[in-house]
């Protein structure tokens, strides 16, 4: 592992980092915020994963997470969202939904995309094990949350290791990649024409299969250009509802899908996480 | 004045804007964010003044000064670092510390900088007029802030207009353009060689002169690449104690430049801002 850069921010240490990831086959790039901490202390981490176009720099600059990180006692991790340079394919059109900035935290089973597009075992397995070992982390107290396509990560994540992670919440995420434009461009170029496979990568899917958390958070703005096609946390809702999932689903009236949105109730989220990682 | 952008955040709207500046000659572009307020209530109203390379973007997306200001209920305006556009002349060389993103607040006089490169007139005069048009504010109650060559700005107006902003505080100021090579290569050029000129926009040599301010709140980073050489705080501290101007000079180790830095301490300059705006 190889530091980029590290500056004090809150008491604590914003770090980039990079390594060879054996999981895309390429160099990847992430951010760990380490809060002021006694000498020997272990901490809890809460992983947050990004969105379309978005690398580990857009939270990390503009996420307003360090202060409440530093007030808490949580170490936050940036992964990027999805591999990139020299050789990695990308959209046909160089499109933003897919491809390079959009990995939608799969393991891809189509080529050409197989070969490096492997940000869910890359997210799940191989960062969490660089981290146990690089930080003073406690690998038993995990959460994670997203944005958007982050959202999606963190809520199939959450909800296929609902004993790995303690807490599951989201920001504008979208919950139906079966059932919206997103998710039936990027689904089958990643994972083939078999809906069984999307499935597992389907936030409402996986619930309507079974699949459990006790609870979720999800903040969703009113105002977002992307609610009514792309996001429709409706379906969330109707799911949580059939399956006894205690899901607060706040809608917030004049945010959209920005930073700003997402800057305003990170205290909110990173609070319901701390109270959920003991 | 035409609306850029306008976002919902913590409770009140984040906005940029673009206007037609007769200072300067050119469009000017410049972020407000207005908290929430009761209908009709006005606002004080807090200057942010940035450094070298910024625009009004850096410290709007990376300040966190957002809930601090929903808190206190202060409007926060960060206007832009010089002229841009077409024909607006630059450094000979590009060089990052002069002409574009490096007016250092005075008004020129020397050609071919004396045209466009107004911006102590566009800060204290023009933008003030049209943010007290356009926005719920209260120009009797208006503080100023900034980092870098924006504290120099911040230091510098302050003490030529001790009843006007009833606060003045700095990241990381240049303290003493007159005495280190960013002022000695942009002094010159925009002012010419006469150092008389030079003093008034040199916040130790106000002080020297005369200038007085109750007292001045300074964050500066101990692993801030520019503190020997540029910054110099040390000038500050003899300068008010001479003067009997109280410096609250807080030396802060192992914080650097950056905007890690200045958002980590945003809080506490913001509310030592609100006590004295009343």
């Amino acid at each position: 592992m190889e530091t980029v850069s590290t500056n004090t921010a809150h008491g604590g240490v914003q770090g980039v980092y990079r390594h060879a990831s054996k999981e895309t086959g390429t160099e990847m790039t992430f951010s760990v915020f380490v809060p002021p901490h006694a000498d020997g202390a272990k901490l809890p981490v809460v992983w947050y994963l990004s969105g379309l176009t978005c690398t580990h720099a857009n939270v990390t600059e503009k996420g307003e997470y360090r202060r409440i990180c530093a007030e808490l006692g949580l170490i936050f991790v940036a992964p990027d969202t999805s591999p990139r340079g020299e050789g990695v394919p990308d959209d046909a059109e160089g499109a933003y939904d897919f491809g390079l900035g959009a990995g939608f935290y799969v393991d891809a089973t189509q080529a050409p995309f197989a070969k490096n597009y492997r940000m869910w075992s890359y997210v799940t397995e191989e960062l969490p094990a660089l981290v146990a070992a690089e930080f003073p982390a406690v690998m038993a107290r995990q959460s994670i949350l997203g944005h958007s396509m982050g959202g999606h990560g963190a809520l199939t994540i959450g909800l296929t290791h609902p004993d790995r992670y303690k807490a599951v919440s989201a920001f504008a995420p979208i919950v139906a990649p079966g059932q919206v434009p997103w998710g039936h461009k990027a689904l089958p170029l990643y994972l083939g024409d078999d809906r069984a496979a999307w499935r597992k990568h389907d936030a409402v899917a996986l619930i309507e299969d079974g699949a459990r958390v006790k609870d979720l958070l999800v903040d969703q703005g009113e105002a977002d250009n992307f609610l009514a096609e792309q996001l429709k946390p409706e379906l969330l809702e109707k799911a949580c509802a059939d399956a006894g999932i205690a899901l607060t689903l706040r809608r917030q009236p004049g945010y959209d899908h920005s930073y700003y949105f997402i800057s305003s109730f990170m205290e909110d989220h990173l609070r319901w996480h701390a109270e959920r990682l003991g």
